[in-house]
């Protein structure tokens, strides 16, 4: 069954019983807990044959071995293991115990267990006591990822954070109400390590004794839990292609408008994008975002240790929603589905939870000869593959955006509820680290530090990065003017790391030395429209900082290596410091012309606004991936002209009274 | 007539008509020549009032004069004045020389008069017989706003850059066909001044001689002189609003999702948007993008002399492209016309010179309760004010985007073509400051540098700028674990500038002093987004930056003062030094809630992509207007959600054959 898939599928169900499979055999009378199983990335070596054949249309060469990987604890010792498989052979790559400062992430199933010990645990239950909700009131908690202050720690451990349910509402704002208290639970033991107090004024101090509950109206989202009525004036907007998309499938191949790519799915990257080609040309081996890591900012205990790695501690792909027509996705949708393990091995199907469109964004190119007034339009349609996950209280939503004129958009939205603590502002009350958003509640200033891993195959698989600086002439004979500007270009000779740069307006390129455009007589490019950003805030002498050493520079570029997939490294929960690209970088490898891989840091400093709450109007960040110097002219050129006859708009007709030439005078 | 205007309507053919009567009664006997009739910008502390009272509901006072402006030649004496006249009164309130520096903006009747002159003077005539260009074969110029290298210049020039036509096609690209020899006019005696030659190769050398033209083949653009086939595999996508839009119109207002403002239009700004509130409450007073220089970077004489300012030497009412249904805006649409002034002092018509229309952008906000899957889904649907100008080869589409979360986007995208350069390139010959866009011409390095003018009313006329950057805490006793950050406020107390800065996250609000936001305790403000850019490159010893001083520093802030409109002043055309907002904020007035003006200087520098020709995929770049503390929650909670049963969308479903399982293992 495995053989028939390609290289860069996702894993299907059949492959996860296949593991279980091996895994019990491999360890016979051993109850195994199932963390995650899922594909291994393919050996490239091994994989580039067969999908230049593919592209090349000749015939494929033996498939690389299907590889798939299992994160797994012995229940008779407690010991956490990784594993990888052979689908082709059914047979076990190697088994190994994981390092003792190695954290797996959370799944799924743990995270309700967690919720669930919480929940029922008499501590908890003595303090919920203390608060003397009103009858029908109940809490929650959201178990947080532990962090790090303590190098000596190594238990598994989970600081939940526990809020008031004010009514009995499947999206009642528990955010709203968070109390002030906050258990911490050994996950594996399952005992109680510590009940924390939380600050809750504007410093330091923290409540000796959990007090009876100060009754406050909670900041509510969901709508019909709002004060005021909905509004009655948006009229509906709908997107018809009534001769169907212009994209076509096979399997998880996507062509589009000279575009060409595989879908691809993982539990912890979520969706992932392979193979692309523009025209039969290579473009990327491999995009995707590679770690998101937030750390706040509120300097207090326990809330110095609030640092998230979405991808490594929680995983894009298992908390991605399964999205549905009409509400996520606007227009033609096609979706596609994922699939990730319980803890028992069962494969559980992840529905819709990749969703692909084509939308209009507008112009592309215009110009009007101002002579006689001809005119050539040409619009920019687009292809999007999008994926939405929710990490707890927060929402990204990613995409990447293909255009006509061989540009790649990668966008992110970040919305959701903002994580929010307790604060006692009911006498006008603030703190220089985060923002009232309602009474009795403040949200943190915090970052959302992304990695965007991109591993390029301009046309060949042999790259070098360099950066393009625009300055000015010196003012000599050659400059009489004092107007001229030039470029200054810097390779990226050394595995290492670069900055961005405005003032000099710097521009990062992927080239390929060994092709040399017929019309600028340089060698062939795409270019990173980065999204210069504050790097991370924390201080070198913090564990938020040593943990994410990732994130604090925008560029770094690597030497391709299998395996060198995630920033922060394998294994950031509860990570004493990173072991990722930072280390990878320090091999000072030769990175020109060679397989390389460039990362993107880039970030959003979210100091929350009263807006932000009690959801949060999407804050945009994107990052493009331009040809420069790829084409020989504009690849867009061939679109077929924006006409009435194909778009079929709608002209404005205002009502007859409003017709006249009265209602201009009006007011 | 006049009177039944509103202050902000834009001009009417009926008051062109009226200031044309009224200036040959004020110079009887002499024949007067029309540079431009508009509005006058009203008089601010007049039209308040008067607004004010139409956005409270209350009597309206009397209407402040409705002033309307002329710029005008005496053809007796040669000189060029400037009126203003009252429209209710039928008085020149003033009408003056203007001073001997001052150069009136190109108007469309000149260009053509230039053009003509040019393409049927003997010295042009006599160059192109020397091109030798086979039959059928001719040349076409584009005249050039002169530029400045001489102090001691005081006639009004045009240079006129020629190019071949090859073929009889109104769109054929003659951009891609410079010639080497381009002569100088002097627009007022209509003498040839100057035959220059045009340097070709990589230095400052020209040819002293035109020379027979080496024949080689121009790259197009327009569909049908393509050489290759148009793509056949994009699909119709049809956008529907079967109820009608979401808008509704009353003249000039506009009201939209709790949204209410004014759509302007003159020559100059083209687009401007007044008086916009939200919710009923008052957020800009006016909205404009004040100017737009674009300096070129090719050191060499005369291109040392190119640097357009698209809105004073142009115009970007004047340039508005007539938009046409279905090729330029998809959807449901709203145009609204303009008028500008013939020669002769006649209304010409500019049809559909903008469009309004509503888009759909995706999501705006979601989230999901993890527990139970409920999730809250709200799209961003947007009103967009648009309009596109093409100023010779060059074309800007600029949008004001309106959504339901409060925000404004200030979009630009800058499309059309590169202005070129003859260049001897087919040995392999490049040039620094420039790329080869096609053979033997080039397309230099150059900036397009915006001044977005905000003049803001954020709950009132009196306002505050400040910045607020992203700070460590200080490693001490109150940041115990060193990763602690604070936000620090520093507020423009006197008018200047300020720079942007990315490393600190340093984001510009606007707030209102005088309004305590009741959830956040600090004074309630928006927030400007900002595009950080590259500041113009030309050395301080330039005429180029002498005269675009406002494109040497991000931010400016002024106190209000009628009048003050162009970031590089009143007259741009063949200007020594700008006169606009250096000088304004000079006065150091004090600038803490007051009446104050924020102009936002950003830009691309633009080194050209071979893939920027013929035609130029649009380069996008935009700021925002956020509120921040402006509102006491996200201000679109109450938008409906997003709703098969609302959006109608279609779910994707593959033809049969690949609908088995097999599907998946093609290839």
């Amino acid at each position: 069954m495995a053989t028939g898939l390609h290289p860069f599928d996702p894993i299907s169900p059949g492959e996860i019983q296949l593991v279980v499979k091996i895994l019990q055999s491999a360890f016979p009378g051993v109850s195994l807990r199932y963390k995650r199983i899922d594909v291994q990335e393919p050996i490239k070596k091994d994989v580039v044959p067969y999908i230049e054949a593919e592209r090349l249309g000749k015939p494929l060469p033996p498939k690389p071995a299907r590889l798939l990987q299992a994160y797994f604890q012995r229940l008779d010792t407690g010991v956490f293991l990784k594993a990888v498989l052979n689908a082709d052979t059914r047979g076990v790559v190697y088994a190994k115990e994981l390092p003792k400062d190695a954290q797996l992430p959370i799944d799924v199933d743990e995270l309700v267990e967690i919720e669930q010990l919480c929940l029922s645990h008499p501590a908890v239950l003595a303090e919920v006591e203390k608060l003397k909700l009103p009858p029908g009131m109940t809490i929650c908690n959201d178990p947080w990822i532990y962090g790090t202050d303590d190098p000596n720690e190594t238990r598994r451990l989970f600081q939940c954070y526990v809020y008031i349910v004010s009514v009995d509402h499947p999206e009642h704002n528990h955010y709203s109400l968070p109390c002030k208290f906050s258990p911490v639970f050994d996950a594996v033991t399952k005992e109680l390590v510590r009940m924390d107090q939380l600050p809750s004024g504007n410093d330091h101090t923290c409540a000796q004794e959990t007090q009876p509950w100060k009754p406050v109206k909670p900041v509510q989202y969901a709508h019909d839990l709002l004060d005021e009525p909905l509004r009655t004036d948006l009229k509906p907007y709908i997107v018809q292609q009534p001769e169907g998309p212009s994209f076509s499938l096979d399997g998880n191949v996507v062509s589009w408008q000279k575009w060409r790519l595989r879908v691809g799915f993982n539990n912890r990257d979520g969706l992932v994008i392979y193979n692309v080609t523009y025209d039969g040309r290579n473009v990327f081996y491999r995009l995707s975002f590679s770690e998101m890591t937030v750390p706040y900012g509120d300097p207090r205990s326990p809330y110095h240790r609030k640092q998230a790695f979405d991808v490594g501690d929680a995983g894009f792909g298992v908390t991605a929603n399964e999205l549905s027509l009409g509400c996520d996705c606007l227009g033609h949708i096609k979706y596609f589905d994922g699939y990730r393990t319980d803890a028992k091995g069962n494969p559980v199907l992840l529905k819709n939870v990749i969703c692909l469109h084509e939308q209009d964004n507008g112009l592309q190119h215009k110009h009007t000869n101002y002579r006689n007034g001809a005119a050539t339009v040409v619009r920019n349609r687009q292809l999007v593959l999008q994926m939405i996950c929710t990490v707890s209280n927060y929402e990204y939503i990613f995409a990447f955006i293909f255009d006509q004129a061989a540009n790649v958009e990668l966008e992110v939205r970040a919305t959701g509820i903002l994580s929010t603590v307790p604060f006692d502002n009911e006498n006008g009350e603030t703190v220089p680290w985060g923002t009232n958003v309602g009474p009795g509640v403040m949200a943190p200033f915090h970052q959302h530090m992304f990695s965007l891993r991109v591993d390029p195959a301009i046309d060949g698989f042999k790259n070098t990065v360099y950066y393009e600086d625009s300055v000015p002439l010196p003012e000599d004979e050659n400059n009489p003017y004092r107007v001229g500007y030039v470029t200054e270009q810097t390779v990226l000779k050394k595995s290492g790391t670069a900055n961005t740069d405005v003032a000099r307006h710097r521009v990062f390129k992927i080239r390929n030395d060994n092709i040399i455009n017929p019309v600028t007589y340089k060698p062939i490019a795409y270019k990173l429209q980065a999204a210069p950003s504050q790097m991370l805030l924390a201080s070198t002498n913090s564990f938020g900082y040593k943990r994410a050493k990732y994130a604090t520079k925008p560029i770094w570029v690597t030497k391709y290596q299998d395996g060198e997939l995630y920033a922060a490294g394998e294994f950031t929960n509860q990570s004493q410091s990173s072991h990722g690209v930072e280390e990878w970088v320090g091999r000072n490898d030769d990175i020109e012309n060679e397989d390389i891989v460039l990362w993107h840091t880039f970030g959003l400093t979210h100091n929350p606004r009263v807006e932000d709450f009690p959801v949060m109007p999407m804050e945009r960040v994107s990052v493009m991936l331009k040809p420069d110097g790829f084409f020989t002219k504009n690849p867009a050129l061939d679109v077929p002209p924006s006409k009435q006859s194909f778009n079929k708009s709608t002209l404005h007709s205002e009502p007859a009274a409003c017709c006249s030439g009265k209602s201009k005078v009006k007011l």
